[in-house]
C-alpha cells in the first residue's frame, strides 16, 4: 500500500479484508454497505474479462472484484467529481491504476462514453427509490446514491445493454418491491434474467436486497437460488457471508 | 356429505381435511399436490367475493377455497369432459352445488364464456411446462395437466385480465424458472404483480414453486414474501404446511 495518497479531513480508510486492500470513504458522504459486498459475491468474472462498473461512487465494487476474480481489468463509472476524485485515491492508495480505471460521466452517455459490445461484464448497485418526492436535499451525494436523481433504473439497464457483447453478463442488486421493473426492464432491453437471489437479513424475513444476473441474449429461463441469510443471530453472520466478506473469492 | 353420489372403478376418494370435504381423483389421470393447497393458503378471498378458478381439473381449488373462505361462489373452469363430471361429482358428494359450479370450457374462451369484469378473483394452477418436444402422449390427461398443450402461461393471464373487475385479484401457482415469462405477461395484460412468496421444500434449496398475486390495475410495487418453507425435516411438515393442510383457513 501506498502511503503517499492525500487523505482528507473527515475522510476514513477502511480495511477491505483482501489483498491488504482499503477504500476511502466519508461518512458525510455514502458508506459501502452489505449490498455492495454481497454483488462483488454473486457477480462472476472469469479470467481475463473486462468489467464495467456503473455508478461506481468510492469504487468498492472495481476494487473488491479485482481483489476476489481473475478479470483483467476494471472500469468504474461515475458521475459526482467529488466521488470520481477520492475513488482515483483509493486505487492509487492499492497500487492498482493499471488494473481499475475510474472514468467520470454521466450512465445516460455510457455507450457514447465506452462503445458497443466492449465489455464481458458489467455491475451495479444503482440508486433503489423511485419515488421522486419527499427528498430533503435532492442533490445531496447521498441523495444521489440512494434515489433516482441522475439516473434511473432504465438508463443503468440500457447503458449496460449497450456496451456488454453478445452473450456478457449483467449483475445488479437492487429492492424487491422492484422486481416487476426489473424484470420487465431488462427483457425490454434484450437482457434475460438468468439468476435470481433474494437476500434475507433472517431466513424467516421478506427479502430486503436481489441479486440479478442477466445475460445479453440467450433462453428465457431463470434460476431463483437458495435465499442468501445474512444474519443467523443478531449480529451474526451466517457462514456463507462471513465467507463472502473475508474468505478466498474466486481467484 | 351425500352416498349416493358413483364413484367409478380405479377412483378414489380423498379427505380434505376440511368441513368433511372429499374429493374424487382418479391416479390414472392426475392427483392434486401440495401446489393447490399452498394455492389455496395464498389467495385471499374475502367475505361474498365471485371466484373463478381456470383449469380447474378435479375442482380442487373451488372445493378447498370454498371450505377455507367467506366468498359466496365459485366456478371452475375445464377443457377435459371426464375431468368437468368427475369435478361435478366431488361437488355433489359434497353437497356444494350451490356454491361451487363446473363450467366445461376452454380457457381461451374465458371472456367468451363468462363476460368482462364479473368475478372478484381467478385463480390458476396451470401447466408449467412449455417444453414442447419430448411427451410420450401429448394428448393425455396428465400431458394436458403438466404441459402447455392446451393452454400457454399467456392464454390463462389473458383471460383472467378480461373477466376480472378493475382491483380484482389474480393468483397463480407457477415453477419458478418461468417467473420472467410470469412477470412481463402478467404486466402486458394489466395485471400488475402485487405479493410474490417462493416455496422451498427445505430452507436452504432452490425453490420449486412461486406463489404470484397480481392486481387488476395498481401501483407497480410487488412485496417478496418470506420464504415458505415445505419440510423442517425429510418428511416432516412445518409449522405454516401444517396449519394450510389442517389450519382454520380464513372463514
Amino acid at each position: 500500500m501506498r502511503t503517499d495518497v492525500l487523505i482528507k479531513e473527515g475522510e476514513r480508510v477502511d480495511d477491505l479484508h483482501r489483498k491488504g486492500y482499503v477504500i476511502i470513504q466519508d461518512p458525510k458522504r455514502f458508506c459501502f454497505g452489505v449490498d455492495a459486498v454481497i454483488l462483488s459475491g454473486f457477480a462472476r468474472v472469469k479470467k481475463g474479462e473486462k468489467v464495467l462498473d456503473l455508478g461506481t461512487g468510492t469504487g468498492i465494487l472495481p476494487i473488491l472484484l479485482e481483489g476476489r476474480t481473475l478479470g483483467s481489468h476494471f472500469t468504474g463509472l461515475e458521475i459526482q467529481p467529488e466521488s470520481v476524485e477520492m475513488a482515483r485515491r483509493s486505487v492509487a492508495l492499492n497500487e492498482l491504476e493499471e488494473k481499475v480505471e475510474i472514468v467520470e460521466g454521466d450512465i445516460k452517455e455510457t455507450a457514447a462514453i465506452f462503445g458497443g459490445s466492449v465489455f464481458d461484464v458489467v455491475t451495479s448497485n444503482p440508486p433503489y427509490m423511485n419515488e421522486g418526492g419527499g427528498l430533503q436535499n435532492p442533490s445531496g451525494p447521498k441523495a444521489i446514491a440512494r434515489h433516482e436523481v441522475l439516473c434511473t433504473l432504465e438508463d443503468v439497464v440500457k447503458g449496460a445493454a449497450k456496451v456488454l457483447r453478445p452473450g456478457g453478463r449483467f449483475y445488479m442488486v437492487h429492492r424487491p418491491h422492484r422486481l416487476t421493473d426489473i424484470i420487465c426492464t431488462l427483457r425490454q432491453y434484450g437482457l434475460e434474467p438468468k439468476r435470481l437471489r433474494f437476500v434475507h437479513s433472517f431466513v424467516d424475513k421478506a427479502p430486503s436486497m436481489v441479486l440479478v444476473e442477466a445475460g445479453r441474449g440467450g433462453k428465457p429461463m431463470v434460476k431463483v437460488e437458495p435465499p442468501l441469510v445474512i444474519y443467523k443471530a443478531p449480529g451474526e453472520y451466517t457462514d456463507e457471508i462471513y465467507d463472502i466478506y473475508y474468505g478466498e473469492g474466486q481467484a
